[in-house]
Order: C-alpha cells, then sequence, then structure tokens
C-alpha cells in the first residue's frame, strides 16, 4: 500500500512536469506565430490548448483518487492539494496563449507596426519562470521559488513598457491603434502567464514551509498596488 | 466525530458565502469608484482585497485541516477540494478589483470621456453572476450553475462593445487614448471576474454530478476561440 502510494505519487509529478512542458511550450509557440504572423501555428496553438484541458482533467482526477483512497497525511496531503491548484494555473496559461494566438490571427494579414522585440523577450522570460517553478515544485525547492517570486516584477516592468511605447504610436499616427491595442492586450496575456508562474512558486513555498507568502508579499510590495498587476 | 464534520462543513459553507459576498461587493466598489471619481472609495478597495486574501487563506487552512483530521470520502471530498478552489477564484476576483480601483485613481483627476453605461452594467452582471454560482454551490443545485455558464456570453457581448466604441473615441480624438485605454482594461478586468463566476458554477456541476463540463464548453464553444475570452 505505501509503496503503491509513493509510485501514484511520483506519477503525479510527472503528469505536472509533463502539462508544465506544454504550458512553457505553448506560451512561446503563440508569440511565434504572432511575430511570424503564422495563421497555422496559431491554430496548433488551439489544439495544444485542449490537451493541457485533458491533462488537467486527469490530474484532478488522480488527486482527487490519492485524497480518496489513499488518505495521506501532512507533507503528501499538501503537495496533493497543492497539485490541484498548480493544475488549474497551468490550464489558465493555455488560456493567455488562446488569447494571444487569436491575436496572432487578427494581425496576420496587417504589416508589422514594428518588429517586436520586448513581447518575445516576455514570452521567454514568462516561461522560463514557469519551468523553474515546476522544477522547484518537484523538487520541494523553497528557495528557488522564493527567488521567482521576486523575478515576476521584471515581466511587469516590460509590461509597463510596452504599454507605454504602444500608447505613443497610437497618438502618432491613429490608424495604428486597433494594431496596437492588440498588442497591449497581448502584453498583458503575458504579464499574466508570468503572475500564474509566480502562483506556482508560491504553492512550493506553502508546501515546503506549510506557510502562506503570497499575502505577506503582497502586503509589503503594497506601494505596488497601483502598477497592473 | 460524524457530527463534528458536519458543523465543520456548515463552517466552511459559511466562509465561502462570507468571501462571495466580499467579492460582489469588492467589484461593484471598485466600478462605483470609477464612475464618481472617488479615490478615497478606490483605497477602500484596497484593504477590501487584504480582507479577501486572509479569508482566502482561513478557508484554505480549514481544508486541509478537514481533509487531513476527517479523511472524508466522495461527495464530501469533492466538496472539499471544490471549495479549495472556489476560494482561490474569489481572492482573484479581489486582484480584478484592485486593478479596476488602480484605474480610477489614475483617472479620478481627469473628466470623463463619456457617462459610464456599459461599464457599470457590467459590473452588476459580473457580481450578480458572483452571487448565484456561490448560492449554486452551497445549495449544490446544478441547473442554476449551468444556466450561468451561458450567461457569461452576456458579459462578452458587452466587453466587446465597450472596446469598440473606445477605439473609434480613440479614432476620432487620440488625445482619449490613454484614458480611453485604461476603460478597455477596466472591462477586461470585469469580464474576468464574469470568467471566474463561470469557473465556480462549473466546480458546482462538477460536484453535483463528479463530470467536469468546463472543457466539453469549450469545445462546443469552439466558434468562439478568436473573440476575447
Amino acid at each position: 500500500m505505501e509503496r503503491h502510494f509513493e509510485r501514484e505519487l511520483e506519477v503525479l509529478k510527472e503528469q505536472l512536469l509533463l502539462m508544465g512542458g506544454h504550458a512553457e511550450s505553448i506560451v512561446l509557440k503563440a508569440v511565434e506565430a504572432l511575430r511570424r504572423r503564422d495563421e497555422t501555428l496559431a491554430h496548433a496553438v488551439f489544439d495544444d490548448d485542449r490537451r493541457l484541458d485533458r491533462l488537467e482533467i486527469d490530474i484532478e482526477e488522480r488527486c482527487v483518487r490519492l485524497l480518496a483512497l489513499q488518505q495521506p497525511m501532512a507533507r503528501d496531503l499538501r503537495f496533493i492539494t497543492a497539485a490541484l491548484k498548480i493544475s488549474n494555473d497551468l490550464e489558465r496559461v493555455g488560456d493567455h496563449a488562446v488569447n494571444i494566438a487569436g491575436s496572432a490571427v487578427k494581425l496576420a494579414a496587417e504589416p508589422m507596426l514594428k518588429p517586436l522585440v520586448d513581447i518575445p523577450r516576455m514570452a521567454e522570460l514568462a516561461s522560463g519562470m514557469l519551468h523553474e517553478a515546476l522544477d522547484a515544485f518537484v523538487g520541494r525547492d523553497a528557495d528557488t521559488a522564493r527567488r521567482l517570486v521576486r523575478r515576476d516584477d521584471e515581466v511587469d516592468a516590460l509590461n509597463r513598457q510596452v504599454f507605454r511605447e504602444l500608447v505613443s504610436f497610437m497618438i502618432e499616427d491613429p490608424s495604428t491603434i486597433t494594431h496596437a491595442m492588440e498588442l497591449v492586450l497581448v502584453a498583458r496575456n503575458l504579464e499574466r502567464v508570468a503572475d500564474l508562474a509566480t502562483n506556482v512558486a508560491e504553492e512550493v513555498v506553502f508546501i515546503a514551509e506549510a506557510r502562506i507568502i503570497k499575502h505577506h508579499a503582497d502586503e509589503s510590495a503594497a506601494g505596488d498596488e497601483f502598477g497592473r498587476s
């Protein structure tokens, strides 16, 4: 029984890593579709999102089964409840990628406003954060997780920069408004992906220390509350 | 023991209803702060958000304790895992209200572009959806929950309407761009609140029927995937 439980937990970890890998790559793929104005690639994102949806259901079912049959205690219990929340976060990453791919489809027929630099950089950062957060989760590595929570600021700063730049484009040439608005929304979706990676990192600290940092972090960053988050 | 468990479940329900009530009112308060250009009210939203954060932690702790000590089975187990996710959704509602209140602060010193009509309407709809979703949750009422999932479309339609109207404002008069962009972001935050209410409703169907509708609903609405969601 004990050994069976350990094996089931291993499978759960593997499924989460798999789902994390899909979440990382769907974000990069969506932004690549935008950058290359590639509608086919954008449609691949819609398919990938459905794969993430199915993985979430599988993980949820496994967690409920583990809770029901194994009645785990303390550390394992927290690990399983965290897994439930993390799979939900990763599923939302897919939704943001779908939004970005939708923008890619809309913009595919138009000339670029300018070569995209900051948006692909945001996608790399957010996707890298997802990777590290999942690694920290399976390794129960609270130190890495804590560093990640701070890295979210970098993505927020890029988001504000993209926003300001696009607003000046719009002011200079109102014919760019619809296009630029789309890119503002893309940047916001990426910023939300970084937030979701941060959520995962917070869960890691939670299960490692059975202590909730996220709202303390909010409090110490109270001066930021006017910033887009 | 059995009776104690029932009582603990009742307390959990009450806490969720309380948190739901706060989530409803914080959304209305944030939009009221925007409409009245009232900075003091906007700051009250920041305080209310911290109250939501604390409630989430309380609920999470109670759920983990119930899972650990009572080892509930089947229906109760699903109820508790759903409560975990719902408190997370409600906490996110607070984050969206904080974003809106941030916009209210930014726009408080400026004249209105036009009297706000659709945005307060979106806030009422989204807040009403939260109320019904929580009621359906504690009453395990899957029919109401299923109707709610469909009502999300109304909020999406308003979001698109607000977006189109604001873009035409910007095109007509580029000096309105920064202001109008802020309102676009407000509408998007409200649309996300309605999505979160929909998530809660999906959890209700899940626990009522132990069946996951959300991704099936996604599939049948595949034609919408280019719409902002």
